[in-house]
């Protein structure tokens, strides 16, 4: 039989990629890339504010157009392939991010009485101008329906729907009473290829819906218009306007238009799957399955997992969610993650940039660090530089060192910024542990992963397992294609579901980072110490004083310079 | 009457000073350094050892000729002056570093036997070879006298007189053996300008011995035969070649040599007053009085302050030492100091040295940090680098820095460290009023204080009391000339007493630093988390949960933002 091709679409922060691939193999035969026009880097700012952040939804349309033509472009030379020979489409977006739209469906920025007004435009997932309001509902959460926090690790955020939602009520009111209903981008985009993006036919993604909108079949979806009335009453027309039910990634909210198949350059009619955000379809991408942990290391990190739906879980305390089906159909999605990784070693570098620009390059610095036994340099650090996450959901904690003395170097500094993110993330993998989640596997994507194999070592010694490497270097965009091959189906030449789709399609790289025993053993003592530090600092409970832990890491500073 | 001169002399770590002063004006006439030629910029070090630091006596006595010959040249200009108007000389030199000589009094590092051995020469102040021995006396005190520890502060230091006698007698007993005594280079230095060098007729100075030496009067002088050989037989033969009192800087301890006199170019016969440590000294040459503090701020700070022999003081938990008549006759001398201060800023500009050599420089840093309102960086730092001396004499501690965020600058970072110095000086002033002993004047000298106002103006923000700075540049050379003024005597020229040299000798600068109150305030808050810091990490009492801590730093960043 002929070679069949999927079609990934992957929204990031700065611009769009558009993935072809071969269902039966998961080869990447075209990849294209499209930049958004508006704004610094595609991002509209405001330099009064530096927690708006706003994108223009035209962008995404013509990024859509670009992208998805200049893959086709660069597939048209492999082997086998054919425009008409894509079976299906699959999306992925960042978020949330919600955007304002009319009774027609059409988003208010398209409207001309909104032209300027960045309320009217898409609110990216990190404009944080409702961080008064995400405490606003946190409280009346706590004080209504504590069941909607025990789903989002305890705190609402401003990172998501509603905050922005009752912000733009606030800052803007003429803009939300223009607005007829919200739409996530990842919602909006799979509306506009099928021809469904009136508010009534709109279908929402258990994705964004279940972790950022406080959607749970438990408490009958969308949160309760009383709730949402008790937070402002234009609150609860807009949950008037959301359906009862959320559609996953398996289901295909419509099929291709015949005016976007022209536009793109594909066979009218093909299924487009229901959308999901990038970190998630990321996961897809990888390879996810019950007992894996995806990793996706970037400036942040996502941490994620699935687990049976038959299984019965508890409430894991700091996760940023748990929502069935969120990832795939048929699992409990498990969301976890540090909320600044390499931006931590992006701030030393660039902002401290110890010796200048040359001596103080992560090339320079890595060369430095690699030196080092574990333990050697006698520090200790905390990687809250943009507060945590994950398993604390505290934005404000602060990043931290302790055992500087007048020798501590750049390149001991960098080490240790590395380690600490490294003791984050296994206090997220003895989270998922604690209550049941059993981990067997980790497989890692995202720049850093492919880019540091010094990183890589030193998170197989801290976490003391071994650690695998992602095959694609697109996962999210990837995992879209996935998504695109099982709503085509096994009969279109498709998949039968993401667990075939995953077989035929994803894999890991022959490098696999072991972790060391002797660096492991060393590394098991410092996590001991940090885990006092994170409690001391994190927690309300840990009265127990510290004043030993700087000597022992003096101590395990001295046997590591000694080779002990 | 004919103006009268008195000549100090100043033995530092790299170099030894000559100074010319006016005894009536305390105008500074002449003045030179001699840079010692052995060794790396005068120190002979051992690359396989970094605790060890030696120093060859005979660059002393070559320096001694150079520095005053240098000196008196420089005067020879001045109106008034001549040589033989000079009434008397003062000695102040680092400590504790003893010199082994022989039963003649000659430094064995002149015996050809020992020469090259780094054994045989003087054991400069920052010798740490003797770290194990010096916690092995102090385990031996707090077993049968626990008294000795109660006038050092808790704990006997690896710089100290009795920790390197005993290194020497365990790493080097052939050079141990062929010491009939050890000699002070704060009393050898005299006793050479005098020809009592004779092991049985040097003077030894109750500065250096009783600091350092655990010479105390209320137990008989220097630590009982007993305790010394508990420790070690041989250390009890020593014992027995030390005088049972000891002199102050008063007390002249001979007479100039008419053969120093001709190498120096000064009257025979004038007075030599006793040796003292430069920062003791230093702390004269600034007119230290009761309830004076004295601070000299330099690479590490000496904080000194005197209370009258008759007032009774508690023992001072870690003061470094509570000796009588150190500092001036009269008083007790009360000396404390951080580890590092001017240290801490230079590791951060030549060690890191962000942005590379122009950004990172303390004129940028400064530049930086000026800008930056106190708390609005969110930073605390512990100034632990190179341990804590008062008040938790603690080496084993180290630095250590909160509230770190991705947009957190070097110039934050200066501003910083230096805070966190001033949170430790502040420490020390509340530790001596806490005991009774109460600072009404800070007299501040030492580089750092006449080259970076900035850090005067936090200091004085910080401890909320206005700051002066000591006239001169030079205070331990002027105090030693001090010295020799006094011994002279008012009959012929110079000083009745202390007092007297101080009214005519010293001053303070016009400029004084006077806390702002709203930065004092400010201040106030952050000290209060400085010491929540300081006590959880220096202590073993604190265990009062820390995680408000954070917290509140922020807090107190965002209404500094604010400009509240």
């Amino acid at each position: 039989m002929d070679a069949r091709f999927s079609i990934g679409i992957d929204y990031g922060t700065n611009s769009v990629r558009a993935l072809a691939v071969d269902v039966a193999t998961g080869a990447e035969v075209g990849t294209s890339v499209f930049n958004y026009p508006t704004g610094d880097h595609g991002i509209v700012i405001d330099s009064s504010n530096p927690d708006l952040a706003r994108q223009q939804p035209r962008d995404y349309l013509q990024g859509l157009e670009a992208a998805v033509r200049g893959a086709l472009k660069a597939a048209a030379a492999a082997p086998g392939f054919a425009p008409d020979r894509v079976i299906g489409l699959g999306v992925d977006t960042t978020g949330s991010t919600p955007i304002p739209v009319d009774a027609a469906g059409a988003p208010l920025a398209f409207d001309p009485r909104f032209a300027g007004h960045p309320a009217a435009l898409a609110w990216l997932w990190k404009d944080h101008t409702g961080h008064a309001e995400a405490a606003e509902i946190t409280a009346k959460a706590a004080a209504m329906r504590p069941q909607f926090l025990a789903k989002c690790g305890g705190t609402y955020s401003s990172e998501w729907y509603w905050s922005k939602l009752l912000r733009c009520r606030r800052a803007a009111p003429d803009v939300f009473a223009a607005a007829h209903t919200w739409v996530e981008c990842a919602d909006w985009i799979p509306a506009v290829l099928t021809g469904t993006t009136a508010p009534a036919r709109v279908k929402r993604c258990i994705c964004a819906a279940g972790h950022k909108a406080m959607f749970h079949a438990s408490w009958g979806g969308y949160p309760d218009e009383a709730f949402l009335a008790a937070l402002d009453p234009e609150l609860a027309r807009v949950r008037r306007t959301l359906p009862s039910e959320a559609v996953d990634v398996a289901d295909a909210v419509g099929s291709l238009t015949p005016e976007w198949a022209a536009k793109l350059g594909l066979p009218a009619g093909i299924p487009v799957a229901a959308g999901a955000f990038d970190a998630h379809l990321g996961a897809v991408g990888s390879g996810i399955q019950p007992g894996t942990l995806v990793k996706i290391i970037g400036t942040s990190t996502c941490d994620m997992t699935v687990a049976p739906l038959a299984q019965t879980l508890p409430d894991i305390p700091g996760l940023c969610g748990i929502v069935p089906e969120s990832i795939l159909p048929g699992f409990h999605g498990l969301e976890a993650g540090q909320s600044a990784c390499g931006d931590i070693f992006n701030w030393f570098v660039q902002r401290l940039q110890p010796g200048g620009p040359e001596a103080g390059s992560h090339e320079a610095l890595t060369r430095g660090a690699e030196a080092l036994r574990p333990g050697e340099s006698g520090l200790l650090a905390l990687d809250w530089h943009n507060g945590n996450r994950t398993v604390l959901v505290d934005p404000r904690l602060t990043g931290a060192v302790l055992g500087l003395t007048l020798h501590t170097t750049p390149a001991e500094l960098y080490r240790a910024w590395i380690e600490a993110t490294a003791f984050g993330a296994r206090a997220i993998v003895e989270r998922f542990e604690e209550y049941g989640v059993a981990i067997r596997r980790v497989v890692n994507c995202g720049g850093i992963s492919v880019k540091n194999p010094m990183v890589m070592q030193i998170y197989a010694d801290v976490l003391n397992r071994p650690l695998e490497i992602s095959r694609s270097a697109q996962t999210c965009a990837l995992g879209s294609a996935m998504a695109g091959a099982v709503v085509a189906g096994a009969a279109r030449g498709g998949h039968a579901d993401f667990a075939a789709a995953a077989r035929a399609m994803t894999g890991v790289l022959d490098r696999v980072f072991r972790p060391e025993p002797g660096a492991a053993a060393v590394y098991g003592r410092l996590y001991g110490l940090y885990r006092r530090l994170h409690d001391l600092f994190g927690t309300k409970g840990g009265a127990e004083n510290p004043f030993g832990l700087m000597k022992e890491l003096l101590a395990i500073r001295d046997e590591a310079r000694n080779g002990k």
